[in-house]
Parts: structure tokens; sequence; C-alpha cells
């Protein structure tokens, strides 16, 4: 590992302090760092420790990418690095994330292990999202967490037609719905309904949100699969979310296409991390909760 | 009953013709007909036949208040009538309304029956919320089905504090807190994962939308108790809307106070009506769905 | 308050040792104290402090019953006294139970509270079933939580009918059906998806257990409805279980009847008791759980 | 396709009447037909017609298997005959299957075209599982649908703990757990809240019934890892049971290891078969059911 980029929190003044402590200790080990001009700026590092690079191409010729922050910053610096292919290791200022799961006091210790060759990468799946529109326009977006097409501010639902590799699957009315990978599969998903899905998995799960009809389920589907989000010309209020960092006006007629992205994520992990064990603490699976227990 | 009035659905021009029929058929009857000037004048009801009234006062004074047209239609009218204590008569315009349960065809036959005296009356209770603000400022809401507070456009979830009859509740962030009569139950409420809440009871359904805290569930509370939500000074997009059909945006620290009204709607059905067998259709509960069958 | 009943749970020996504490101590008042001759005898209570009486009839009379233990002992003594009318107090041995809320090191000082007139009561209704069978064979349950009745041992499913009063409500294959009490309603109905119910309501949940019909939502309904399970003559094995603590093996066509009881259970709270507190504690609701979240 | 086995369902007249004439029809096509001694008793098909062997050994070399009857005789027949390989084509009687989705009375036609090469096949992951004893005692089980542990007759919950690849997953207590397949993920498994899972997935999801944990969720992970459910040493009545077809009574410290099969399935579909418009059929997912309405 020869090129390594930073990306911090901009809002966080501690993630800049130790972005701008992380460029200096990788510079005096020869190493070739790499920051975006603003977060450089705001961090006071010399253009003599780190080079400058716009954001969106700032991880092409990395060998890692070390994101200060918390599963925000870490979901933001996925979507503009993962065409790169290079590979992200989070760092978080004091809550555990997800994703951020080195610990700021931690930071050098392990970067000193990642450097020295001692880590584990793992694949995630990521999506990638069309907006096909009447006229012809198409936009383009990558997702860590997923994609969700809503109801706007005062529209009582939205109507959409979902098919897969062509072939209809269903029709619903519903506030949404929600195409989350693995990773995505423990946010906004679960609060939906949705099932816990392996991060190993190349998979992607639609859940619908608040569905009119009852026996709607959440349905997994494989990656490699194309999934097709219609909507209707009934002038409805719609909104299109990328990682709930995004957010795009719908037009009638719209269809979202859907499916895994052409490149996972890879994710640097400590040899010993656990997945298991961060579900456990973040869904606290902990002892019984159903009382007054009939026992006792 | 001497006093009568109709509402119809604007826009539907069938359910206009209907309210034209009838507004003769009781006249001739030698009953008093109250029609809203625009519908008056839309469905082309000479004021010989039918009084005008505004809608907001035009159940004064009312024995019975016809509406014809959808559930919704209903809802508006239970809204707009029920602090003058009329009863309520749904006339549906071809789909079987959970509200509107005369279809069209039994117009007259049914208002034959009521008019001598055979029918049954359920009282419904309805909510009363009242929006509060910093500065004092105050308004006020009836509901049949329920109010909602919810998170804006691209708003990723709200937060708020419930409290009931002054004691803590819960805290939470999610996409929203419905809280919903019985009547509303079977309406967004239980696309949300809310109980079905048998008509006749008075109770309040507090249902979150979407809730980060996994172990939230819904709680049916009596209707005589003082619910509160409020509302943080994080600067997030939110809103109130009442029966899905009127629409208020929030503001830091708002709060939401709702109860059961004062009155309860009282609703008119022909004595052979059965509620269960409305759910059963409404619902489609029919025969198991489950499979592979491990039988068979 | 003159006649004070004890029951403890008989296999905690802690629970033993504190019922023989207060006998002597409510003795020393000039108070009356009954207990049953096993628990008497199990306690070391010498029948000069404490008279004998067996344990369904040994609340007659009384002013007061406390019950040592947990939550499972309090539901049992909830089922044999309710029909004497004692008030119930539950005291704990170390875990705070739903009930049994006056921990053990302050069961003295609370009582002085109680008998000195400081408490307030709660009623909570309970569960009266009825099975019964072809024969006209007829055997009756009271239940503070709730009454089951669930597929056996290796059966598939259980399928069966319920009406309300009369009124055919649906039919449906599942693994069970709970009828649950407000108090029951945070226990296993809870668990098998059901709503909270204030204890203050006079209600009833239906919840079905693994639905086959995937639209089939818990139904709430008022106290005083009579609800009927039918089985068909499919010579499927089935129980009936009460409370969790009472199990009955049903037959081909026996039919549950339910409503609630004649007389609610009085339970005496310390009067700074905070249900929802309760609940938060037992339910965890408290900071947000869903991630990787999008913010941060 | 030289070599073709028949299984009927053997309580099923018609289906041995079908299983007879398709006997006769593919010996007078010149090719070889296996079946059971005693299906091929009760259908009354002579030894000239059809060879005989013992259900557990009539696949080995078989190009083909034909199942009449309906899924559960599918079921059964998957898992006697997928360590020989060979392909199962399913007929029903009457309902529409899952799996047996060619109607009685296009058996003919369907075989004619899958004779002269018209057919798709489709891989269906199945699941195996190891009971181990504490005395070294093992015992295996292959499922198509699932493999569940649950509390037995009048236990109140059983107890247990999850691993995956050696990784302590979840403790839980709960009415039990239900490990499915794909093919399994809209059987039992949904019922009990869990996702639909495409069939061409090679996954296993965990379901928990009526867990007492809330915020429990139903996880779904690859079919390559190896997924450990440990009994506690508590007396508790439990069993296991696979596809709902075989029952075993567990014991203190049982193990239950589960993992996809060594050999997927091989299903054999006429060409236009469409997966979606059959889950579409069986879970009813047509218009909206929530009501009343706010619109209309």
């Amino acid at each position: 590992m020869r090129n390594i980029g930073i990306i911090a929190k901009r809002s966080d003044s501690q993630a800049l302090v130790a972005m701008g402590q992380l460029a200096h200790w990788l510079h005096q080990r020869g190493l070739s760092v790499v920051v975006s001009p603003t977060s450089g700026e705001a961090a006071g590092i010399p253009e003599s420790v780190a080079v400058r690079k716009k954001q969106d191409i700032m991880a092409q010729g990395l060998d890692l990418m070390v994101v200060i922050g918390g599963d925000g910053t870490f979901i933001g610096a996925a979507r503009s690095t993962v065409r790169w292919r290079a590979p992200l290791l989070g760092v978080n200022m004091g809550r555990l994330g997800f994703l951020t799961e080195t610990p700021h006091h931690a930071m050098f210790e392990t970067l000193e292990q990642v450097l020295s060759g001692h880590y584990r990468v793992e694949s995630r799946t990521m999506l990638k999202a069309f907006l096909k529109r009447h006229n012809g326009e198409v936009s383009s977006y990558a997702a860590l967490n997923d994609v969700v097409a809503h109801k706007g501010h005062l529209a009582r639902m939205m109507e959409f037609q979902v098919s897969i590799d062509g072939q209809h699957v269903f029709a619903n009315r519903a506030d949404g719905l929600i195409l989350a990978t693995p990773t995505g599969s423990t946010a906004y998903a679960m609060s939906a309904g949705g099932p816990i899905i392996h991060p190993k998995m190349d998979a992607i799960v639609l859940t619908p949100i608040c569905p009119h009809t009852l026996s709607n389920r959440p349905i997994v589907v494989p990656g490699n699969v194309e999934i097709s989000i219609k909507l209707p010309n009934d002038g409805a209020d719609r909104l299109l979310t990328v990682d709930g960092q995004i957010g795009v006006q719908l037009a009638d007629g719209d269809e979202i296409v859907a499916r895994a992205g052409d490149y996972p994520l890879q994710v640097i992990h400590p040899p010993e991390r656990n997945y298991y064990e961060l579900l456990r603490r973040k869904l606290r699976w902990t002892e019984q909760a159903v009382a007054p227990d009939a026992e006792g």
C-alpha cells in the first residue's frame, strides 16, 4: 500500500484534527497521501504532506481510503469511491458504527496492522440505480445502503409496479418501496419490517413501506437480477432517495431500474472483527423482554 | 326525521345526479332538504327543493345527513358535521365502502326504511387534535380515521416524545406516528402494522411508522386519555395530516395534543349490517395462503 | 384492613422466609393472617400466628392478599383469589415484575403505607373461559394473562372458527390463537405480534399465532363480548392453555367460549407507580437501533 | 430420458389411477418405468409394465421422477430422491401447487414436451440437518422446506443458542426456530414473519417463532454456512420437525447442525412457468385492502 486517501466528516472538528494527524503520520512513513481540497484546507494539512484531488476522482489509483467520521460519512465515501475500487477503512469518532468499526483511539494501531498486511477484506454488494424518464433522459446512482421510492409530502400513498428481469412481480399502493443491499438490510429496510441479510450475500431485498396489500412481504432476490419500479401517470408527488443522502423528484411515468453494482465495495476490517457481535450490540439482543412471564 | 342534508362527492357526476334525485324524492315527501351552495349548483337542484347552507354549518339542526360518494367523502363529511351531532348515512357509488355501505341502487329503499324507523345507530369515536405552538397559537382538528405526525419530503426520520396524561411513554425516531380511532384502525394504521380495533370501542391506537427502536409496538389506550406528541428543536421538516385529507406544516417545538372528541359520530346502518363480513371482504380473509404446504 | 392473606412461591426458600417474617410482622400489629397449610408448614409459621385455609378458599373474607414471588406466582394467585374479590399486592424477590412491583427490601415499608391507606387500587380485566364439549360436559377457567388454543406436538397446524356474539368473524389455520387481557397483552400475545393494551382498558385482544392467512391481524374487542372458538372434527392434536400454567387436551368439536370475568382483579400499587416506566424498562425502549445510519 | 419413476399420493385414489395410466403410457413408448411395491400394488400396475423398487432406492439411476399428488407428496419425494439426483416433475390433482405445477389434465401433454426436450430445470437448495446427541449418536435429515426446532406440548417456550460457522449469533427464548430453504420461505417460515427468498438463491433463512426478544428478526445467510442450534440442559419438552412431516423428540444438550445439502434438488418445469405469477396467486396480491380509504 503506497497511495492512501483520507476522507473526514467535515462538520466534525475532531474528525478533521484526526485527519491532519493521520496525514502527517502516513507522510512520515513515506506514503503518498491524498485529500480533497476542501477537507485538506479545513484540516490545515500542508500540500507538501497531502496531495489535493476533488472527492469524485480522489480515489483513483488509491490502495486504501481511510474514512474518519460516522457511518453516514462512510456511506457517502463508498458511493464516490466504489468505481475506483479502492478499499475503505472506517474510523469512528466515538460511537461504534456498523461500518466504522475502528475507534478513534485505535486508529494508528489499526493502520500499523493494515500496512503490515494484517487485515481482512470484505466485499459488500452495492446497488446501481438508473432513473429513466419518458424523454430518454437517464441519471444513475450508486448506493451502499438503499434506494427508496416513496410518496412525497402530502401524498396519501404512491402506486407502483415492480418487475424483475422483465417479469411482473406485483403492483401495490404503499408509502414507498425500499431496495436494500445486505449492508442496508439493518438500516431503513429493517425499520420497515425487512429481514437481516448476511453481508457476505450478493442479494437485494425489496421491502414495501406500509403496503396496502397486507399479504405483501419483503422479497430477497439475487444480486444479478434487474429490478424495475414503474410509476403511473397519476400526477402524484414522489421521490427517489439514495442512501437517505440524495433526493430526486420523480415524475409521471418514471422508471427506476436497479441491480447490484458492477464492483462490490471493498471494506477493510481488523482481523478479529465479529459481525454477529456488532449485530447483537446494535439490535440489543439480550435476555427476554416479554412480560408478565408465566414463570417465576 | 324532518330535516335532512345531502353531501355528494363533487368530482363524481353520478353522485351529483343521485344527489339531485334524492333531493326531489325527499322534497316530495314533504321533508326539508339542505345542501351546500356549490353542490346544489353543481347538481342543478332548484332552491325551492333544497335550502342552501355552507358546508361547515349545514348540519346544524339536521336529523340526518346523507353522504353520497366513497369513504373519503364520508370522512370529510364526518369532520364537518360531528359538532352538530347529526347522524350520517353513507351511500356508495359502486365500490363497497367501510362507511358507505348502502349501494347506490338501494338508496331509496334504504331511506324508506330509515325514515320509517328501521335502522341502527352506531357511535364512532372521533379524534380531536390540538396543535400548540410556542407562541401560544393553537389550531384544532377533528378526525374520523387518524391524525398522523410524519417526516417531510427529504427528512430521514422524525424525532418525537410521547406522553399520556402527563406521563412520559416513549421517545422514538421513526417515519412518523399514527393516532387512529377504531374506525381508522383498519386504514393507514393497519398498513403500518397496527391491530384492528372493534368500532364499538372508545379507544385510540398509537402506531409508529417504521420505528428505529425495533421493540416499539402499537399501543391501545382508552379514549379518555390525553396524548401528547412533542417535537424537538431540530429544524427537521415535519407534517401533521388529518384523515389523510388535511396537511399542516409542523414547526420546531410544536406539540400535538389529542384525545377522543367530545361527541362520537352517529352512523346510521341498515339493520342487517355485519361488521365482520365487511372486514373479511376488505381484508380478504379466506382460505390459507402459505405454500408449499406439507400436506397434500 | 384487618384480614390479610399471604401466598409465596413454594420453590423459592427466600420467598418462604419473607412470608414467615411478614406473618409475624402482621400478627404483631394485631391483624389476622391467613396462609395455606402447605406454605404455612414450609415457611414454619406457627398456627397461632397465621390461620390455615386451603388456597382455593383462603381469599374468602380477606381485605388484602400479599403475593411473594415472581409474576408467575402472582398470576396463579390471581386465578385462585379473584372470585373472592380480595385485592392483591405483589412483592418480587429480586427481578422486577410487571405485577410484583414492590421489591423484597421495601416490603415492610410498602405494607406500612398500604395499611395506613396510602395506595392506589387498579382494576385488571380477567378472562373467563368455558370449554364446552359435545356431550354437554363443561369446565371453566379464569385467566389473568391469556387463554390459548394451540396445535399439539406434531400437528402441522390447527383449524378453528372464531365468532363474536354469535357473528362469524374468521376461520383460519394457524399454530394457535391467543385471547389475552390487557395484562397479558405484553406477555405471550406480544411475542406473537399483538399490540400493547393499556391495563385500564376493559378489552380482550385476539392474536393468531403464525396464521396461514397473511392478512390476518390482531383484533381488539370490548370486554363485554362473547368470543367463541370452534374446532372441527379433524382428529387433530390440540390444547388449551390458561396463563401458560394449566394445560387441557382439546377434542374434536370442542368449543371455547370466553369473555371478561365477572369481577376484575384488584391490584394494589404504591402511589408513585408508573406503568409506562415499567413498559420502557421491560421492552428496552431506549435510543435508536437501526444501523448503519445515513447520518453521522 | 429412458428410466422414469412415478410416485403418487397413496391416500388419493385419483392419483393412483393417474399413476396407472401414466405407467402404461410410458411403457407403451418403450421407456423403463419404476414404482414402489406398495403404490404399484395399490394402483394395480402389472410388474411387466413397471419395475418395483423400494421408495428409498427407487430413484437410483432414474432420468426423471414424476410425482402425482399435492405439494406434500412432492416434498416427501424430494427428501427420498435428492441423493440420487433424479430430477422431479410434479403433477397436481386439482389444486395448483407451488411445486406440483402441472395440472392432472395436462399430464400427458407436459410429459410429451418434457420427453422431447422442451422443459426447464431449476435447482432448489435443500437443507441437510444433523442431530447430535451428547453420547455421540447422530442422525441426519434432508429437507426441502424447513427444519424446525420447537417447544413441545405444554412447554411455555424453548431456549436455544444459535451460532453460525462457530460464531455465536444469538440466544433466545421462543416457541421455536425455523431454518427454511428458499422453497420453504413461502411455507411455515412466512406465517412466522419470514421474508420471501427467490428460489434461485442458495440461501437459508432463520426465522424465530414468537421470540421473547422483540428486536429479533429473520436472518438470511448463504447456503454454505453451518448453522448450529444448541439446547440447554433444562429438561424442557422440545421437538425437531422436518418439512412438517417427520418429528423427532429432542433431549437436553442436543445440537442441531444444518447447512445446504450437497446436491440441490432438480425440479422440471414447463418452459412457460412463471414463479411470480404463482406467488401472486398463492398470496393473493391483488388490489388494495386498507379501508376506509381517505380517497373516494
